[in-house]
């Protein structure tokens, strides 16, 4: 129905778009070197983390976390090296990169379900990233066609009419959330959910709109 | 039923325990007003948030990011200083602090649901935060009870058998963001949300499951 979300696991965007790297074919830089040596992760899947990301933030023993050129802050280029092997053997050698674009992939969904089903849905791609200061990992957009990133509540009266302290929600990464617990994180098999009473109206938008600017960013 | 969780808005809780406070009893201290130089706020605001928090993290103008006494990092000690006047007429004077032990106030009325109802749900308090790294508000939890704060997941295998990358989902936090979508920010009057199909085993829980220890915090 016109209003309704698709959001799609980020793992199966990945596998269609053929963001499978094997580590073999895959030769580590000297930087690539030193931090798999502090890290103590292979140089190889560092190499890969480098060439996805736009800056190294923080460096420790198993932990990597840079800023991925998509703009988002995330552990290790949001790079998957654990059940990728699925359709390939048991080959311990795969791993899996992001998207390319999970904007554009979202959008190319979205158009081909208005095409197909006559219908203004809003598409989703999320993955499961930490955070700063709270244990856990949550859902998280990492590309959105048609759902609000951000929902500007800055003027909106609140019940009792008066201004709200709450000027802007993180509409996309709430449903993200959301969608996350539906789809959970093992043997559930729920790549997609089906999402409708979204309360927001859909627009065009892009993932951008969650991105805090980094010159507005005390936290890095 | 059992399982079910009962998410309350942070506001609603704050107001039933009488946590309202005129500005105009609190006298600002030396601190209290010097940063209220800097960040442009009011100086008695300024001294309520100094008396919520455990550290100051970060102030800019109109910003003031602080350790809250309960362990999570917020804007303002999460104080509210928007639509508090609507049970005592309009007197911008009033601000609401969070619950006192929201743990606590989680944990009595899921005591209270139990007697009353002989079943078995999980209560959980919610506000919205920002984050580092990304714009936009999200509902996290402030205070848990029954509801896993984490499910550890280490050891469960994926859909093919294999080991999973992520480790410990922030449950809670999942939870707390869905809800948060249900109950809008505005006008909608929907300060408690009834949550059916929560896929984790409701246990005892504490909050401090989903602060992560300022030792082991890379971003602060």
């Amino acid at each position: 129905m016109d209003g309704d979300v698709l959001v799609l696991a980020q793992k199966i965007v990945s596998k269609a778009e053929g963001r499978l790297v094997n580590l073999n074919q895959v030769t580590p830089s000297q930087r690539a070197l030193e931090l798999a040596a502090i890290t103590q992760k292979d140089a190889r899947f560092v190499e890969l983390v480098l060439s996805e990301s736009a800056e190294v933030l923080r460096v420790r023993v198993n932990t990597l976390i840079v800023q991925h050129r998509l703009g988002f802050v995330c552990a290790n280029a949001g790079i998957d090296h654990s059940n990728v092997h699925g359709d390939w053997g048991a080959d311990e050698d795969w791993v899996l990169l992001l998207p390319e674009d999970p904007d554009r992939s979202a959008q190319k969904l979205r158009e081909q379900m208005r095409e197909r089903y006559g219908c203004d849905v809003g598409v989703m791609i999320i993955d499961s990233h930490g955070r700063a200061w709270r244990t856990g990992t949550v859902g998280v957009a990492i590309g959105i066609a048609g759902v609000p990133g951000l929902v500007d509540l800055r003027g909106v009266p609140d019940l009792f009419g008066f201004q709200l302290r709450i000027t802007q929600v993180g509409a996309a990464d709430e449903l993200a959330a959301a969608a996350s617990l539906v789809m959970g994180q093992a043997a559930e098999g729920t790549p997609v959910v089906h999402v409708r009473g979204f309360p927001y109206a859909l627009r065009d938008s892009k993932l951008a709109e969650l991105i805090r600017e980094k010159s507005l960013d005390l936290f890095r």
